[in-house]
């Protein structure tokens, strides 16, 4: 079966894709800084051991940071050969990047080149990124296809990812023999049906889903809607929110598609449903599906944000054979399962 | 006296900027990682070498490559504090950065990066980047001033000058204490009037001054010209040239500018001479000051070369208070002082 190293793998998008790659019988290799998740007992991420639990598979694992370059040669030594890689190591807090860029720099975009070194080293060329809509910047049209310009990113962390996405553009007109496969998130959400992994933020939540989360179940008072005079179906922000299982079978597909021997080359592939959701859908979706009420307070609009933002996820699905599946419904049980079940995260209380 | 480091002291710029710091007073801690410059006796490279006999002064120079965090550390606990550091430190060969992409990105990008880290640590937050007018991309309309859009940039090496031009951006937009000025050079050409230093490309020249020269003192029997059927006044591709002379002094005039109490954040300016030469403007031009013979040849079209690419530099006249002052006579003349009293450059024999 094919071999795959994922970095960042004990993350929220990490491990739930690595339920997927498992379920669909590949042999998985995942390293982490754990700069951003739990260690668990034995000297596994926590939410690695769950996803072995609920699996019945391994994950081989290594705590290691991709911006050392020799622990990376190490795990491409003595636990490769590997068919691809699927590269989500990465910081991800925008706001947090605007007051520390150079952090962001250094662990993003230094952290790809070290990994597409060591990958070329070692004669594995081919890579799927964990990128993000955030490449686009300010919507020049809706729904955004791949053709959409990109680079006119509004902060550091999606700079980051645009260059990332550009050092790997090159790298395929350079040398025919890499594969490279972007895939432009739009809005991750909600968790493992079994409630058993999630999304577990550091802090105050960035994202309005986990912010929502934590309101109903009493962590905290009351949601924050930023602006209800946008021209949107209630005045109030549309995003376009896509599954986290959704999201982790767009990158089994996209593995699937770089093991091809007619894929050749740098492509980007939107991942979302291609529908648009209001933040006060989303709260009344999530009050239903929780049975919690989500008090919230609209407060002026932030600089920065954008009025509507959704995807055109055809190429993706004429290409990769892939759709969303999952309903806002199912995004808010998922989230909701998770969170009442573990109010703390994988820490353990 | 304000105390300057110079990274890529040794190199083409890097060696004329260091003659005008010197004339203006400047102390100047000179590092270069010597890849493509040549070292002299007593451990200076030969250009600096030339540099301290031409005015008197004195380089400190110390052989550092700017990847090595550690050696770089050094430079600023043993040689700082500096009240500005210029910043030519690159590799920039277009052609090669097509096909060594990665090496690129690893050079210039992290490079930049380390640098930007340890000027952090030491409190030294004032710079002034050596960029280029290929951060531009294709002229969307001429002349180009600093508000044309960037970032669209068709080879790897415009693409490193654009991203370190960002993340220069981002920390001058998190931190109101750094200053950072990019200076977007358009075609340097020419040497130092003496003929003792100057442009000392290794193997096939890539641009067209040094090959015009290598042409005229009998090393290359033609010169290809790409492309007769340009919309130009001749039909061959119209440039802006700067003699190096002049790049040199808006280089002391930014460090000047950079320094002066009410100059904050980060700014762009273009230093070119406004004025557009065709290439067999450029080549009548040289044969009249070489009074030699420069045979050429027409050769098709090379993709992605456009027809005419030109500054408006008013605005570094206004704020820098500079101005390029030289023909392409004069770079014409001092080019082929240079190539006719050093055939090997700086090679000694």
């Amino acid at each position: 079966m094919p071999r795959i190293l994922v970095t960042g793998g004990a993350g929220y998008v990490g491990s739930h894709t690595v339920i997927e790659l498992i379920n669909y019988k590949f042999e998985v290799v995942a390293v982490d800084n754990m700069v951003n998740a739990i260690m668990g007992g034995k000297g596994k991420p926590e939410s690695l051991a769950r996803v072995e639990k609920l699996t019945g598979g391994v994950v081989d694992f290594e705590q290691v940071d991709i911006l050392n370059e020799n622990e990376l040669e190490q795990v491409f030594a003595n636990k490769g050969p590997f068919d691809c890689v699927i590269h989500f190591a990465a910081l991800k807090a925008v706001g947090e990047s605007c007051k520390l860029p150079l952090r962001y720099y250094r662990n993003n975009v230094i952290g790809s080149i070290n990994l597409l070194e060591a990958m070329s080293r070692h004669n594995c060329k081919n890579i799927v990124f964990s990128s993000s809509a955030t490449v686009y910047g300010p919507p020049q049209y809706l729904p955004i296809d791949e053709k959409h310009p990109i680079g006119s990113c509004t902060n550091p962390y999606g700079k980051t990812k645009f260059m990332i996405e550009e050092i790997m553009h090159d790298m395929c007109l350079a040398d025919p023999e890499w594969k490279a496969i972007m895939l432009r998130y739009f809005n991750p959400v909600g968790s493992h049906p079994s409630g058993e992994i999630g999304e577990d933020p550091c802090g105050i939540p960035n994202n309005l889903m986990p912010y929502i989360s934590q309101v109903a179940v009493g962590k905290r008072p009351c949601l924050q809607v930023y602006g209800n005079d946008y021209e949107t179906k209630d005045g109030t922000g549309v995003r376009d929110y896509i599954h986290v299982m959704d999201l982790a079978e767009g990158h089994v597909a996209a593995v699937r598609k770089s093991l091809d021997k007619d894929f050749q080359g740098w492509t980007a592939y939107n991942l979302g449903t291609g529908q648009g959701n209001s933040v006060l859908e989303v709260v009344s979706a999530y009050e239903k599906a929780s049975e919690k009420n989500v008090p919230y307070e609209f407060m002026p609009r932030r600089g920065g944000d954008i009025a509507s933002s959704f995807a055109d996820c055809s190429r993706a699905e004429k290409e990769l054979n892939w759709k969303a599946k999952k309903s806002i419904h199912d995004m808010c049980a998922d989230a909701w399962r998770w969170q009442s079940n573990n109010p703390n995260g994988f820490q353990i209380p």
